[in-house]
């Protein structure tokens, strides 16, 4: 059976980095991962990914995914189900589908969207209930739609719901944003935008779509919006589960721990971009985070099969 | 006088990637740069900034600089001579041709080609002797050529060489390269390449451009080669004396100590790129580093202005 080098979990931006870095040291490189491009695929438009000023986030991982395949790097679109580590020191990856064999495992998971848990939102999920308003803000044009959310990606939503309904009530349960200044002031500056602070939403109602939303504090006399779109944008949970049986720290968000070198606390395990517990998360910097740890797990072998550290440049 | 909220000193990847975050989080942003784009700039070719599987490295920081023009941020390509604080906190940085005022600095100044200091050398500099293979290569065509280093660069840099040169003598201190293991293949497997390891040049040779170099120790039987150009690639030196006056904590390499938010030890002060104290140094971990820097210093004027943290995402 064939071991690799490393197995990526992980086909995001921080994923597909690593792979590029993997099989540039020379490493026999597996990337898998059931959404090629991750989260990031369901972006409108990236504008601080630097070297591209303005590209839809789909376009832009289709062009890490090309950079990976003109590599030929193999990635399997298949759900990793477990990671284990065997007698002799590598690890099993179990798919749906098979079981791969890797030296060393880089877990760059990312995040998924979190659910508001309100009665009428799982019932609705996809008759005007959404997570994601890149793909499905064009189907409200002419529509009065509702957006949940106060940071930077309720925002962003926000501005490109805009552009196709009617109207957008922006609901954030804090008395400000926490979004990036630019974004925040195209927003309020949006005549076709209310910004609903300290307000919750309570319920979704409706028979067969979203009818109208039920908040905690009254807007213009009646605590009941009519809407026909609701947007969920209350953030995402990391997806680390994957690391807790091999040992592998994590904290109390559930992200994984890692130090200046993309290294997790278990020898030979690595993680990256979203799944991470960096302060500060971007494209850039999880495709930054995912290069070092291809470094980091070649340089690990280097040692561990050749006794000579790995270094670059000059 | 203009105070801005930040004066990124540097404009090659790292520099331009941070005022690219800055101007986006509302920040008072000035770069001040004389080669804009950096060492980058000199790269034949970039195969591992992801999303660009293949582009010159010249072609790169002209994205880069498109996409930092197309947020209005105004670059100065201006020497700064000096950085110092001033009693209200702000700083003051002096150029050659005016002096401007700003409430955080980040230093990323990158790095300088070094030379060999060997006799014949800086006599012979730009007749013969080059420290830019991507931009001096082609001169040479149907020429002998030979170039000093053992690294990624110098590996980079003859495989290049190889394309215009009739023949190419590598000459290697060590008994290895520590290249990507890419770039070495691709050398090794050259005919038009030799590799000269364990061999030091003591001398460069000619009337009025390069005629031959002296070896340590003779190759074919003899300690001279007959070669009209000379390409020495041995590394940079990190550009990091303005930091010094400030108080900032630099290696023994010189290189400035920064923290995973990019910070030194001076409040209001970051570094950023390859003039940082990072192990792994690339485009990909310098545009990171100074996107999260930008992050820290307005996550530092919003604490201290507004009392706020800055926090964006979710």
């Amino acid at each position: 059976m064939d071991v690799y080098d490393i197995i990526i979990i992980g086909a995001g931006s921080a994923g597909m980095s690593a792979a590029i870095y993997a099989k540039r040291f020379g490493m026999k490189t597996l990337v898998i991962g059931k959404v090629v491009g991750g989260l990031l695929n369901d972006s409108h438009n990236v504008e601080n990914y630097p070297g591209f000023p303005s590209i839809p986030g789909f376009d832009l991982m289709m062009r890490f995914k090309e950079h990976v395949e003109s590599l030929s790097i193999p990635i399997k679109e298949e759900w990793v189900e477990t990671v284990t580590k065997n007698d002799d020191g590598t690890f099993s990856v179990k798919t749906e589908k098979e079981r791969y064999t890797a030296k060393t495992i880089l877990i760059a998971t990312g995040t998924k969207h979190r659910h508001l848990g309100v009665p009428g939102e799982e019932r609705l999920a996809g008759k005007g209930v959404s997570y994601c308003a890149t793909c499905d803000a064009a189907f409200f044009k002419g529509k009065d739609v509702a957006i949940v959310g106060g940071g930077d990606s309720a925002a962003q939503a926000a501005n490109l719901l805009a552009q196709h309904a009617s109207h957008v009530y922006v609901i954030v349960r804090k008395d400000h944003m926490r979004a990036e200044p630019l974004n925040r002031e195209r927003l309020e500056q949006n005549e076709k935008v209310d910004i609903l602070y300290e307000t919750k939403v309570v319920e979704v109602l409706g028979e067969n779509s979203v009818e109208k939303i039920k908040l905690t504090k009254p807007f213009k006399g009646s605590d009941e919006l009519a809407v026909q779109g609701f947007f969920v944008e209350i953030g995402a949970d990391v997806q680390s589960e994957l690391a807790k049986p091999l040992g592998v720290e994590r904290n109390e968000r559930g992200e994984i721990i890692i130090d200046a070198e993309s290294r997790t606390n278990v020898e030979g395990v690595y993680a990256a971009g979203d799944v991470g517990n960096r302060k500060f998360k971007q494209a850039i910097t999880g495709a930054a985070e995912g290069c070092i740890a291809a470094f980091s797990a070649y340089d690990y072998l280097q040692r561990k099969e050749h006794g000579r550290e790995a270094r670059f440049g000059y």
